[in-house]
């Protein structure tokens, strides 16, 4: 009988999260019953909404409970079927959880089309990162031909989208990230116009530079200073989008809070939230439009894969590192297997 | 030869304002040339605005050169004419500064009339802390019947109308101010739902109290710890309207963030700045509404008055200190006279 190996949460972090917040269990790979399928995960998405996740208290989801699979994002195939929604050998894309095998009801898996998209992509530019730069740049941040659009988290799964997107859009496009390899790759690969590297710059300087007319639309995925440096640099009429802040997830102490956000009422500019599950009944279309960019070659979908299913914790080490360019995911099995 | 005393900026403040960074001057009355008047100032509005322009740098007007008259909203009286537009006699409002006499060019002061509302009143309820109220609330703020409505120095020229005028649209409206008389008069004369003492109550607790469905829209006039309360006690889809940052503007350290920011997020909320300014073409139409509402006796306009020019440094002291019930004027001359 096979093994289901899973990574169960053990304790909430205080800080940087860890391998000793995390138990790695054995258990009997589970039967599907009447309804449900079997299915043997190929790849665990890597996200930093992770973290909060980990956490007690009130979010737009309940936290994990201690004991539970930790919550991921997962695609995979099907191994064994008691539906007839889905045969043995569908791909399919849920939210299954750090473990190699789940069982599920069929209905609540989506099956991918592995011929449009290798399956990590339905992870990245095809799945909730992929959502989560379309409708909140284009719904939220509702940028204009010529505007000049900023991103930071610029070579990461969210932000390497959203400034692809917002190149199709006509606009002026800069990226933040860290690292020559990453500001090179969205400059010279995914045609940005401009890349601050924030571990080399003064960030407030390239942003004068990149930027003079201002910041139309920022998309924030880290918080902390750079969010302090967007503000400072805002037009008139800006729109600053809360995607998600990177920086702060790991504190110890409370949230840093942005110091600059009058420049909100000086330049009569607006903060929005939003939460990507809001748009799921238009994930259809936003999905058919970015794999026609992708098959048009207009978007670049990147995956940073790490192998082997109990790396899990040191591949979410580096998600908050800072180390991957593109969607950083998990290989738990040969898709040829 | 009648003397105009002045207060001049004599040095940028680090810190609370004080008497020290104002020169008392005193210079001949000027004489009107063709098409302008002479004014004889006989209110001055203190308003939190203020301090802003006392600092150097980049903000939504130019900060007060050092040697200038300081900058500040009057109303007063002509007392000679030059030009056909205004006759002796008539009362105008305008930025005249803090000041006993002033020439200005008729065409850029308004005519007030004080038979609909005394000159004081064309400094709050009818001025620029009302209109601030008006499009505050009602264009940024957009609230709807039945919503939840969060005010901060409730009991202020700006507070006590967002809260009078988000009754009138029918809100269920909380307000937040200092001390039991303000609380009191909030609710028992303005007509308030209810009241939180923040100096006295635990604000977290008291909106969980008074906001059982969360804060629909929340109108900040004084950042801190005060509008993070707040963010923590978002609903869903809320809009926070930043008017201003009192409890900050006289921070040596630089301004304190609002480190529950990430609230606008899991509540699919947004912060939005504004100034008043860019409503000028409308302040007709809201003044003419206001004006109803006053006569009407469903608005309560009240102004806290201190006596005699020579005070105006500490009349800007009480503004900071929060000792003022409605709109602080200073008193300058006899309306009578």
């Amino acid at each position: 009988m096979d093994v289901n190996h899973q990574f169960r949460l053990a304790s909430r972090p205080a800080g940087m999260v860890g391998r000793e917040h995390f138990d790695y269990v054995e258990e009997p790979v589970p039967e599907p019953k009447d309804g449900q399928v079997l299915v043997k995960v190929l790849y665990i998405s890597l996200d930093p909404a992770m973290r909060g996740w980990m956490n007690e208290g009130r979010s737009y989801v309940p936290p994990v409970a201690i004991g539970e699979v930790m919550r991921a994002g997962t695609v995979g195939r099907v191994i064994e079927s008691r539906s007839e929604k889905l045969p043995v050998g569908a791909d399919v894309s849920s939210w299954l959880g750090v473990q190699e095998y789940a069982v599920a009801d069929a209905s609540a898996l989506l099956e991918i089309d592995t011929r449009l998209a290798p399956p990590p992509t339905y992870l990245g530019a095809l799945g909730m990162p992929g959502m989560t730069a379309y409708f909140g740049l284009l719904d939220v941040g509702a940028p204009s031909e010529g505007e000049t659009v900023l991103v930071s988290a610029a070579a990461g799964a969210v932000g390497s989208v959203v400034g692809q997107i917002a190149k199709l859009k006509g606009c002026r496009v800069v990226g933040i990230a860290g690292g020559p390899e990453k500001c090179a790759w969205i400059v010279d690969q995914l045609g940005f116009d401009a890349a601050i590297d924030y571990k080399r710059e003064d960030v407030h300087q390239a942003l004068r530079e990149h930027c003079p007319e201002g910041v139309d639309v920022y998309f924030d995925n880290v918080g902390g200073e750079i969010l302090d440096a967007a503000l400072a640099r805002l037009a008139r009429g800006a729109r600053v989008v809360i995607c998600g802040a990177i920086s702060q997830y790991n504190n110890i102490d409370s949230m840093r809070g942005p110091s600059n956000y009058m420049s909100l009422l000086v330049n009569r500019a607006r903060m929005q939230g939003f939460v990507v599950v809001d748009y799921m009944s238009r994930y259809p279309e936003a999905m058919r439009e970015m794999a026609g960019w992708i098959s048009g070659g207009r978007l670049i979908a990147r995956e940073d894969v790490v192998e082997g299913f109990e790396r899990f914790p040191d591949a979410l080490a580096q998600l908050f590192a800072g180390e991957n360019v593109g969607k950083l995911v998990l290989r738990v099995a040969d898709e040829q297997s």
